[in-house]
């Protein structure tokens, strides 16, 4: 089966979110600065969010790219993460309109938990469909950074109720894990 | 005819439909959990809908995957299926906001039902212009699932009014049904 | 240079265009199939842009199957017919929400009208640049059709002020005009 | 690494940005001619964002048509360059609804000024990837009109205080400046 169209309807899906999530700045009723400083967490977690589905959209554009075939049950667990995913601009939204509260912020962990988690076994699906192929399985490797991301999460659900800048930090560092460029990756791939 | 944009533009709408819906999960007021609890028959109805077009998605790729040509009947056939889908998140929508009231059941039915149709005529269309095409016809095989598929969406709508949980159940039958997986069928694609 | 990117960018406008529209069909307040009774005209005149918008789709689709090669100039023609289709879910919502009213209707017509004129410079600059490309010349023609549809824009303008219903009327017969398949057209191209 | 899936997202993102800025054109509540006036100023700020979105489209499309290959860098430059882009429609909207106020015309010349300075960075990232292509190279060139668009965003950012009207003529001015076939380079990447 040919993974031309999981990965076009993917990049769509994805796309679509990153600029469906803008439309929660909403044009402000004034027309001077001041009318900016209500919409500032909004924005401030609308970069968080943003850099998130980049990371997402970068790390299976890789993955795909080392991918030769794929069946039926990649497609679900593609599916699976796409719907994790498209809850993204709500709790983006919800969080950034009450001002980082706690439940917010545990809830945005939770929904990047499980996207975090349905990454995982989309990865694991793949790994399984190409067992004789040590580019992708380099690529993947031990996933180090994948389980830490995981692991943040789950911390960061419980923390937000100690204080929920514990838990923004935590996926700030997440994201910045994964901006930071693997090269030892990158030339695996490119070898 | 090449089948390529067909293909494109059915991702992009399909695409577009499924993360459009989630638009329709409202960032609430509050910032507890109380808050969320309204959004949940929304929710619940939400996750149907995404399942429910992940089918179609699916469907259709697997269907285009065996076709070799395409032609303006198709073009068409391909563009009412996509007309019914496109009525999806209205009545997801409806559905949703209205605790799973028996007239927006029914309807949300009608529109399932108009989709499954709109799916078996450009499914018949396709057929036709593949005659000598084994693959195609065994892929499609006696189509158990869509006619089963048909039955169950024409038993829902009236029976939405006698109790909507009935109608409701047989949605999710209906998804549940496509959603297994029919080793059979891929096996078939794969020889 | 290549015309693959030109398909994608204008499938994906058309395809957001074409589902953006069913936003304007809000979700109503009541349960029952009364409160669907204020969204008829809307709903119809949903389907008349729907199959407008496929109309441009399976035209714009034909067309650059018989290109070769693409220009800047192409380029700028193609995004000029994209700004006046972007129009249509804006006026398709006025026109629904006022129960076809004559103003709307009337500028109804002067953005399809806009939309057809930009199609027709699209044609003339890619004509241009395939002189010698009798396949693309034949599958023009002499364009009777657009003429047509030109014309019935032209006509539809002014007399939405004498009786919307007759403007609405010319609109559904260009509609219905392109719907009907041409299969001199189609054989020519697969010849 | 294979550069089709850059394109395809980067096409998906603008084509999105571009269609939700019509959304703004919020349908009037009267069916006159008089109703529409108010979204005048909306329509105009429509206009210039669309042709500066179908500009950064074009350049993006001329760019990547000759580029051979990205890596991780690039891939990032550009969702830089995606970020910026999407605060356009945000920056529309403040802009249409304030009928052209200093404050948003200020800020909507801060938007296009770093989504220049990202498309600088990522045309930077892309000619140190591909040293020996001396078709990119000629197909940048000097880049001129990059370097002029950089200084009329600098100028129009504070002049937005004097009289917003000048900034409004620099926006125009660089959109025109791009609009303006340039005939030199298209020739060399035609060789």
């Amino acid at each position: 089966m040919d993974k031309g169209r999981l990965e076009a309807f993917s990049d769509g899906v994805i796309a679509i979110l990153i600029t469906i999530m803008v439309l929660e700045l909403r044009v402000p009723q004034g027309a001077d600065l001041a009318a900016l400083r209500p919409l500032l967490p909004i924005f401030l977690i609308y970069v968080l969010s943003f850099v998130n589905l980049g990371i997402y959209w970068n790390n299976h554009h890789h993955m795909l790219a080392a991918t030769d075939r794929i069946n039926g049950k990649i497609l679900w667990a593609n599916m699976h993460l796409l719907f994790w995913l498209s809850l993204v601009p709500f709790v983006t939204g919800w969080m950034g309109e009450n001002n980082f509260a706690s439940v917010p912020t545990a809830i945005y962990g939770v929904v990047m938990l499980f996207a975090a988690i349905s990454y995982t076994i989309l990865q694991t699906m793949i790994v399984r469909e190409h067992e004789a192929n040590a580019r992708l399985a380099a690529a993947v490797g031990k996933d180090v950074k994948g389980k830490l991301s995981l692991f943040c999460y789950i911390l960061a659900i419980p923390l937000a109720f100690v204080h929920q800048f514990i838990s923004n930090g935590l996926y700030v560092f997440v994201a910045l894990m994964w901006l930071i460029p693997d090269r030892r990756i990158e030339s695996k791939l490119n070898k």
